[in-house]
């Protein structure tokens, strides 16, 4: 039996002005994320910009995140890196934390990895960090990858390594895979990348959702789960999707950016990295817009 | 008018048994490659395995190179990350040890970044670089990155930088757009991440070739480069292509250190990071039979 974990945040990284991290902003955020919908969250993934930072970047986020007075439990922290030596680095980071829940990439610039090479990969992060506390999840999003790791291969380091790989965030967008993974690997902590998948998933025995719009979307996905087994279940998920389809329907992590820059004031929020850009004006005039259409109701931000 | 450059070797990185970069056995790698065909290398590229590396190890193979005796102007050092301040890090200590010259990847762990956001990528590079010295060659991988870099966009990067950015290395295969790349930006430096396109290349304008496989048929490609205004050139570049193109049939980053091994005798060259796996005997044999087949004259090992 899995616990359900609930509502995550792929947590956005703010940053300052010369585009290093803003780390009181972000612990600001993430805080509020908790207050506002979150029952965790995922730092330091594709949302939070984590590759686009240096390991010494992102070792300053785990950082401050861990003394931040944030539970590490509530957290899921991406340690996944196209090198071995900084995914074992950060994820034994966070282990020294005090997390224990890491999102693992799989090493992303070789396109033509084998099967045997990706379990390699994990195998051998599993083997260096070598603390019995560890607990992986496998981090699949071919889109971004340029990989797609079958359930075979998953099946394959559940069984070799139990108690560690112990769950997924699968952002492919393929509900049917996940659905199939839900129910041919029970314990196994499935979570969509998407919250538009979310009552779906708590059906199928998913445990949440750890998605980049829960940033904004947080207390409508929390309604969603806090109701999941009522008879208002469709309904709110069903307004729930109308406004993660028009946040996906444009570049989502510069436009939630903007939301939030918009929402709170602070203009700073809409400092990207590149390969990033910031929306334009007009773009977020026109999303603003075609969210209004929709029943999306921000928290106000902090 | 370019200067031709000639034959230059994407080196492999020599890995200890625990994978860490095998410094000794990389410095005498790169000077045998130099005395045995290469007018040049391209250290820390993705046949040197350099996104499997830490910052941390691939400045030490940069540290390595500039204490080897090789001079740092018959080099072209990879520097490009998905991380900015890792990219500028990199380019910085090349230009430390004497260098000028670094092949840069694209940012390319997003897959949908706009044209404007790879232009920054390289802008904000350059601009933090802030080294008057330095020579970029934009690094074009579509197979790797998922990344492909248009025209417009090299020819607005050399437009706005025309005395950084200087030249290209296209490992996309695509000869017809880099005949037109010769053709359309004169002194633009092309070099095709191909051996094959060597003949083709030169004839262009192009001013050499950069290629994985040139790690063992430098020797033959260095006829062709000797001799490409001559009566023979057709005939040595057919030879050449025949071996490339067993090669470049199998794993190559594999088979070239399969084949390094078996030349030297050192078992320590099959050492490879996941997520590329070596081959297995049966495949290794299968490919010196293959080559067996073909003109391929391997140059006495280090």
């Amino acid at each position: 039996m899995t616990t359900l974990r609930g509502v995550y945040a792929a947590a956005l990284t703010p940053m300052n002005d010369d585009l290093s991290p803003d780390l009181p902003a972000l612990v600001r955020h993430y805080k509020w994320l908790l207050a506002n919908g979150c029952d965790g969250l995922a730092p330091l993934g594709t949302t939070g910009e984590a590759n686009s930072l240096s390991v010494d970047e992102r070792l300053q986020v785990i950082e401050a995140l861990s003394t931040s007075g944030i539970p590490m439990a509530k957290t899921i922290v991406g340690t996944g890196c196209c090198a071995l030596p900084d995914s074992v680095r950060l994820t034994k980071a966070t282990l020294s934390a005090g997390g224990t829940d890491v999102l693992v990439l799989p090493p992303f610039y070789y396109k033509n990895a084998s099967e045997e090479g990706l379990y390699a990969a994990y195998a051998e992060t599993i083997a260096r960090v070598g603390d019995a506390r560890l607990r992986l999840y496998v981090y699949q999003f071919p889109q971004m990858t340029g990989l797609d790791m079958s359930f075979e291969l998953i099946e394959r380091l559940v069984k070799a390594f139990p108690k560690t790989v112990v769950g997924i965030k699968d952002s492919s967008g393929r509900w049917p895979k996940m659905e199939e993974m839900c129910k041919r690997l029970p314990g196994f902590e499935v979570f969509p990348g998407s919250e538009k998948f979310l009552l779906n998933a708590l059906r199928a025995g998913g445990v949440g959702c750890i998605s980049a719009t829960t940033n904004v979307t947080a207390p409508m996905a929390a309604k969603v789960y806090a109701n999941w087994r009522g008879a208002d279940a469709d309904r709110l998920q069903g307004e729930l999707t109308a406004v993660r389809e028009v946040l996906e329907s444009v570049p989502a992590i510069a436009a939630l950016k903007a939301l939030l820059a918009r929402q709170s004031g602070r203009a700073s929020w809409l400092n990207i990295r590149p390969p990033l850009r910031r929306l334009s004006d007009a773009q977020i005039d026109e999303l603003t817009t075609r969210l209004t259409a929709t029943p999306f109701a921000p928290a106000k931000a902090a």
